[in-house]
């Protein structure tokens, strides 16, 4: 029976450790590889590279960064009272196309999830509350996601962080722009009936 | 606007080069990758390299292979005069997994593709036509996939080879097994009412 030559069958795995990508993708992307042009490959060979050497956290959000404090934070045009607290680093440029948003973030790091074993003693909450008390930070945007593990990441939040005397604010709940109510499920049109508003 | 740090985007666009990789995927990937465990990101990396560099294509067959020639083409137990015509390298691992094929292959360096500008020309057949007579091939049997192009292209081997006094014998079409008639195309149809065996 052919198999497949060892280094392809070597990449193959490799590949599978991203997410998404199974056996067949794997093999696709693999002979996609072997007959691509070679600067493709160097290319992205390099990219890689560069990405595992240069890239770390920030010291004072615990975004992601090529520099240390981050462009976010070294940027004095956003107010540093107000914070965005996600889950997620890619959730900073979603919020941030917004460009409504003037304050700056911090990224968790995870939510609270019984499920997986992490506790909110996993979260690096420390750094959050340090910065807190030290930039004197007025108010708390939660938007971790709209998830059981994100809404009792943020329970906790506040419980941690509103004696000290922040205001913590939410994402709002309610129906997807765009989306179709006969669609939405029974939690969100809870919520949006909650949260009506009167016109 | 918040942007991603450079070497993120540098990736991102890398990994757009896969086919089947758009940027929301090429996005989820790079945050995946920059959040892995450094062995496994070097792992990949190394896999590339080796690709990039052990892989080619064997002077007989033309199948990818780091041996040379290919380890099917150093197979005694095959049948030399037997061979199989595919487009793809790919090919040559399903049609392996039958374990009844017991000859050996040939990797056309593409199809016919008018619409592609490929022609003949670009096939790299007379390296077939080489093999065929050097080897004394008794029979071919032409596997290019059931399209238009393959089909072009098995046509045109039967009027290039069959002068030279071997057989020419293509894949049957018909039903693929485990499918629903009722959502056969009409050619597909068509094709397996031709072919109809007596029972």
């Amino acid at each position: 029976m052919a198999r497949y030559p060892k280094p392809i069958m070597r990449l193959m795995e490799a590949l599978s450790y991203l997410p998404g990508i199974g056996p067949k993708t794997a093999e696709r992307l693999a002979f996609h590889i072997v007959t691509m042009p070679k600067y493709k490959l160097d290319n992205i060979i390099k990219a890689l590279q560069v990405v595992g050497q240069d890239i770390f956290h920030c010291s004072t959000c615990n975004n992601l960064t090529d520099v240390d404090p981050c462009i976010i934070c070294q940027d004095n045009s956003r107010e540093p009272q107000l914070i965005c607290v996600v889950q997620d680093p890619k959730d900073i440029v979603a919020l941030d196309r917004l460009q409504n948003f003037k304050g700056k973030y911090h990224v968790l790091q995870g939510v609270i999830s019984p499920m997986e074993g992490v506790g909110p003693d996993e979260l690096g909450l420390e750094d959050l509350v340090d910065r807190v008390q030290k930039e004197g930070v007025t108010e708390l945007v939660v938007a971790t996601d709209p998830t059981v593990e994100g809404e009792a990441t943020a329970m906790y939040l506040t419980k941690l962080i509103k004696p000290l005397g922040v205001k913590i604010t939410r994402l709002a709940y309610g129906l997807p722009m765009g989306g179709d109510l006969e669609y939405a499920d029974e939690m969100t049109l809870q919520q949006a009936f909650e949260g009506r508003k009167e016109l």
